[in-house]
C-alpha cells in the first residue's frame, strides 16, 4: 500500500464500498456528535468524510486532531444511508470508517481559519498566503488562472505558433513606463533592467526569421499599485507574426479569446464575431477607446437640434467651430427624479451638469417631452431629437455640450452609469470588440502640439506617403485594441519595419534623425540587415483571468501576490541587503536629500 | 490574394504546378546563370528556389537584391527537369518563376553571413543575435528548444500537474548562490531578489494544498559564468508533490525524461529502465556522483592483492585504516603506450601517478602480466586481479591508492578519458541513472567538523529516529540527482516538512534552534499549519538541450544568451543608470574602496 494515500480525497464512490482504503489530506473540519467523530478531511481533489467512534484504534488521535493538521487514515468505505447522501460532494454516498491515523502533520492555532471562508483583512490573508490559498474560492481562482493559460498556449500551439523565453535580465526600454532595475556586480555602477515587455525581442525575432511567436511572458513595470495591476510583475500573451496584416492577427487572436471565455466562462455567451469600431466612433458612441458593448446605449451627435434654439447655453456653445452636442440615450430613464441624478453625477465628475429631456403620458394621454430643456427648445426639436434616437414614453435623453475631448470622458462613464441603474447592461455576457483606426497623431491641447497619440513604431496606414502628404491629424495607424467588458486586454499594431518610414514618423512631430537614433538605434539597425513586415499584440492574463473569475481584484488571481505597497509580506521582500551585497555592487543607499 | 504569401516557402510540391503564387522571404542565395536569375528564397519553414529571366517584370529588381533582403514575389509554379530535382528540400520538384517582385526590406552589407554558416567570432554573432539566428543549425537549436519545453508541459500535465507561476520579484534566498538584486523605489534602501529557484515557493504551495506543481521556471543566480551556465538566467522544469515519496517522484519523472529524450533525440537509444545507484558505489565504481554510463568501466577496490604485497608504495598505505588501493579496468588498454600515457594524465591532474598492469601474449605464448606494478607483486596476485577484473590479454588495469577522498575525482576522470580513448563509451546513446541514498552529513578534513553534505532540508531516512539514534555519518538522506550522460541534470529530495526534525537535523552539525528560527523561519512557520509530505525535483531545461543538440556552449541552445562577461551585446545590457533612476532607488555607485 502506498505510504500516504490508495485514493485522493475526491475519488471514493458507492463502488468502492467495503474496501480498505488509505486517505491523506487536511483536517477541514471536525464534528463530535456524542462519541461519533465526524472529519471532513480534504485534498486538492475534494473532500471525504470521514467517521471513527470509540470502537476504532484511531479513536483516541482523531479526538484530538483540530482543524487544518494533515492526517493519514486507513480505514474501510461505507455507504452513507440514503438520508445522509451528500449530493454537493463529489464522495457524497460514501464515508470512510477510520481504522488507523497517523499525524502527519499538527497545526497550531491558525491565524486565519480556512473553513467557511470568514472574511480576514488582507495583511493577514497575504501574510499566511499558504493559508489563504486552502480556502476553496482563491483555490480555484488559482487553478482556472493555470488552466487558461494552458489552454491559451495550446490555442497557439494549434495554429502553429511557438513558444520562445525572451531574456528577463535586459536592457532598459526607451519608452513606457519605470523599468526595475538590476545592478551589475561585474559592472558595478551599470544596471540590466526587467523587461516592461519583451517588446524589442519580439520584434528581433520576426527579424531572426521566427514565423510566429507567443509566450506567456512575465513583464515587470515599476509603477504605483492599482486594483487591476500587480504591483511589479504581470504576464500577457504576448504574441507576433511575420508577412502579417491586421486581419492575420484578428484571424488568429479572435478564436483564442473566444475559445477561453467559452471554454471558462461557465456558459456566458461570448460575442460570436468581434464587431471592428473605429476610435473615433467609439469615442463618439461610447465615450471611451474601452467601450463595454454589454450596455446597449449608443451616444449620438444631437447638435443640430440646439443650433440656433432656445436654449442659450448650448446654442451659443455650437456657434464656436470644433464644438459640439451629444445625446445619450436612456431607455426605460424616463423620471424627473432618475435624471436628476443623473445630472448630480455629472457634476460629481466635475462637469456643469447634463441638460435631459424625459418623455412622458402627458395630461392628454399623448407622449410629452419634460424638464427644463424641453421648454427652452420646444416640441419641434424635442420630438427630432426623440426620432433621432428611438425612444419613446418612459425614456430619456442626456445632452452634453462643448468641445468632445472635454466631455466625452465623463458622457462615457455617465452611459456606463445609465446603462448599470436602468439594468440595460446584461452582466452576464463577455462582449467583445476590436477597437481600431487609431489616429497617429493628436494635438496637445495645452501647447499646440503635435505628438504621437499611442504608439509612434505603429505602421501609419497608407505608409510613407500618408506621412508626406496628409494633415497629420488625418493618418491612422495599424493600431488596434482588443476589448472585453470595457476592460482593455490588450494593445496591438503593425510594426513599423521601415527606417525611412520610421524618421518621418518621428520628423512629423519635431524628432530629428539623430534623436531617433540615439533613442531607438538598436531596433532600427535591426531593420536594415533585411525585416519582414510583423504585427502582433499582448493581451493581459491576469485581466482575462480577473474577467473570468469576476474578481475585482487582482490579487484574488495571483497565487503569491505582493500588497498595494509592492511587498510580499509572506516572504519579507523588499528587505535589507547585507554590507556585503551592497559592497559586491558599490552600491551605497543614501538618504532622501 | 493575401498581402505577401499564398504559401510558406516550404508549402509548394509538384502537384501546385502551374498556380500563381505568392511568396515572401529572405534572399538566401543569389546566382545569375547567363541572365537567368535563380534565388533562393528562405522563410521559417523552409526555402523555394525562384527563378527569373529578361523576360519578366521583375528582371531588374531582381537582379539588383542581395543577400537576406526581404521580398515578395509573385510568380507561376513549374516543375523542374527530372535531373534538377533537389531531393535535400521539400519544395526541390519545383520552382517558380517570378513575375513580379517587391522589396520589403532592404538589407545593408551584413556583418555576419547566413548562408554557409561561415564560422564567425562570438562577439559578432552575439551583437548581431538576430542575423545569427537565422542559420539554419542555430534557428534548428532554438525551435528545439521549444519542442522540448512543450513536450514536458504535455508531459506534466497529462500525469495531472498544473504549472503555476511563482514571483520573479521576491526575497533574498537563505542559501546557495548569489542574488541578483532590485532596489525598490518605494522602499528606498531596501532590495527584492530574483529566485534562485522557487524552491520555498513550490514548498509553500503543497503547504497551500496544491498537490502536483510544475513550472517552466526561470531560476536567477549572479554566478561566474561558465560554459554549460548561462550567465544571469536559466530554465528549469520545476517540480513537486504532495503526500508522495522519492518512488513516486522517480514514476513521474523517469518517463517525461525518456520520453522527451526518445522524442527529440534522433532515434539515439535511451535507457529502458533507469538504474539507481547508491551515492557510495558511484563514487566506488565511477568516481563521481555524476557518472556517464555510456562508458561501461566500474572501478573495483583491490585492496587485498596489494596489502603484504612487494609494492612498498601500496602496501605501506594499506596499513593506514581508511586507505584503499582501487583499480580501473581498461579492456583493450594493454600497450605500454597508452598505459603510459594515462600515467602521465593522472600526474597532470595532480597526481603522483597511476600504477598499472597491462596483459600480453608472453614469449611462451601464454598471457602475461608487464609493467612495473606487475613484478613488484609477482604473477599471483597480479592474476587474482585479472580475475577479480575480469580482463584478458590485450587489457590492462590502472590502481589508485590512499584515501579515496583524495583520489577518486582524478580516477573518475581517467574512467572517461580510457573510455573515450579506447572506443568503449558510445557516444550515441543516452543513458541515465538515479544516483539515491546521499549521506546527510560528511567531515569536514580540514576542520574535522560535521557538515551538511548536500541539501539540508531534505528528510532523513529513517526520520528522527535516525539522527537521534545513528552516527551521523551513516544517515542517509532521501535525495537523490537523475543523470544522463555524465551531466547532472537534476537534484531532488523528499523535503523535511517537520519542524521537529528539522531542529534536529540542524542540531546534528552545531547549530542551535535559534540559528534555524532566524535563517529559515518563514519555511518552518508553514510547517507549522499543516505541512502534508513533500517531494520533488528540477531538471535543468538548458542541460537537457544541450544533451539533445550535442551543444558544447550553452549559448547555443539560449535564443538571446549574454556573453561570458554577462552582457548583452545586441541590446547594450547592463547599461549606466540616470542620475533621476538612481535618485528614485536613492542609490549612489561607489569606486571600487
Amino acid at each position: 500500500m502506498h505510504a500516504y494515500r490508495t485514493h485522493t480525497c475526491a475519488a471514493l464512490r458507492a463502488g468502492n464500498v467495503g474496501e480498505t482504503v488509505r486517505l491523506s489530506g487536511w483536517v477541514h473540519r471536525v464534528r463530535d456528535h456524542g462519541g461519533v467523530l465526524f472529519i471532513d478531511l480534504r485534498d486538492h481533489y475534494g473532500v471525504t468524510q470521514v467517521i471513527c467512534d470509540g470502537d476504532s484504534a484511531a479513536f483516541a488521535t482523531l479526538e484530538s486532531v483540530r482543524a487544518e493538521w494533515v492526517i493519514r487514515i486507513d480505514g474501510v468505505v461505507k455507504a452513507r444511508a440514503a438520508d445522509l447522501v451528500n449530493p454537493k460532494i463529489a464522495t457524497g454516498e460514501i464515508e470512510v470508517y477510520a481504522r488507523e491515523v497517523e499525524v502527519l502533520s499538527a497545526a497550531d492555532e491558525l491565524p486565519l481559519p480556512v473553513f467557511g471562508e470568514v472574511e480576514y483583512p488582507e495583511e493577514t490573508r497575504l501574510r499566511y498566503r499558504f493559508l489563504d490559498l486552502r480556502r476553496e474560492s482563491l483555490h480555484a481562482n488559482i487553478m482556472l488562472r493555470s488552466n487558461v493559460i494552458a489552454y491559451l498556449r495550446d490555442a497557439m500551439r494549434a495554429q502553429g505558433f511557438t513558444e520562445f523565453q525572451t531574456p528577463i535580465l535586459t536592457a532598459s526600454s526607451p519608452e513606457g513606463a519605470r523599468d526595475f532595475l538590476v545592478p551589475s556586480r561585474l559592472h558595478p555602477g551599470k544596471f540590466y533592467a526587467l523587461p516592461q515587455a519583451p517588446q524589442q525581442f519580439k520584434q528581433l525575432t520576426m527579424v531572426a526569421g521566427f514565423d510566429r511567436y507567443f509566450q506567456i511572458a512575465p513583464c515587470f513595470r515599476d509603477e504605483d499599485p492599482r486594483a487591476d495591476r500587480s504591483p511589479g510583475e504581470f504576464y500577457q500573451l504576448d504574441m507576433e507574426m511575420s508577412f502579417a496584416t491586421q486581419e492575420d492577427v484578428f484571424q488568429v487572436i479572435e478564436p483564442v479569446m473566444r475559445g477561453v471565455f467559452e471554454e471558462f466562462g461557465g456558459g456566458r455567451p461570448v460575442t460570436p464575431e468581434f464587431p471592428r469600431i473605429a476610435y473615433r466612433d467609439s469615442m463618439l458612441w461610447y465615450g471611451s477607446d474601452k467601450p463595454d458593448l454589454r450596455n446597449p446605449i449608443r451616444m449620438q451627435i444631437v447638435s443640430e437640434h440646439f443650433a440656433g434654439s432656445g436654449f442659450k447655453v448650448f446654442a451659443s456653445l455650437l456657434e464656436q467651430p470644433g464644438n459640439e452636442v451629444r445625446a445619450i440615450p436612456a431607455p426605460g430613464g424616463g423620471s424627473r427624479k432618475f435624471c436628476d441624478r443623473m445630472n448630480a453625477f455629472a457634476q460629481s465628475e466635475g462637469l456643469p451638469g447634463m441638460g435631459y429631456i424625459f418623455w412622458r403620458k402627458g395630461e392628454d394621454g399623448a407622449t410629452e417631452a419634460a424638464g427644463p430643456l424641453a421648454k427652452n427648445i420646444g416640441p419641434e426639436r424635442t420630438e427630432a431629437i426623440r426620432t433621432q434616437l428611438g425612444l419613446k414614453e418612459g425614456d430619456a435623453a442626456f445632452f452634453l455640450g462643448g468641445k468632445p475631448s472635454k466631455f466625452q470622458a465623463v458622457a462615457g462613464k455617465a452611459r456606463n452609469v445609465i446603462g448599470k441603474e436602468l439594468g440595460l447592461t446584461d452582466e452576464e455576457r463577455f462582449d467583445f470588440a476590436w477597437i481600431v483606426d487609431f489616429p497617429m497623431y493628436e494635438l496637445d491641447e495645452e501647447t499646440d502640439r503635435l505628438d504621437f497619440s499611442h504608439n509612434p513604431f505603429s505602421m501609419p496606414q497608407g505608409g510613407l506617403e500618408a506621412l508626406e502628404t496628409m494633415n497629420p491629424l488625418d493618418v491612422l495607424g495599424y493600431q488596434y485594441d482588443i476589448v472585453c467588458n470595457g476592460v482593455e486586454l490588450s494593445s496591438g499594431a503593425v510594426r513599423n519595419h521601415k527606417p525611412e518610414i520610421m524618421y518621418k514618423a518621428f520628423g512629423v512631430v519635431g524628432y530629428p534623425k539623430e534623436h531617433v537614433d540615439a533613442h531607438f538605434g538598436g531596433m532600427l539597425s535591426a531593420f536594415r540587415y533585411g525585416a519582414p513586415p510583423h504585427a502582433g499584440i499582448a493581451p493581459g492574463v491576469d485581466r482575462i483571468v480577473m474577467l473570468l473569475a469576476g474578481a475585482e481584484n487582482i490579487r484574488e488571481v495571483i497565487m503569491y501576490p505582493m500588497n498595494q505597497r509592492a511587498e510580499d509580506l509572506m516572504m519579507g521582500a523588499p528587505s535589507e541587503p547585507t554590507n556585503e551585497q551592497l559592497k559586491d555592487l558599490q552600491l551605497r543607499v543614501v538618504p532622501k536629500g
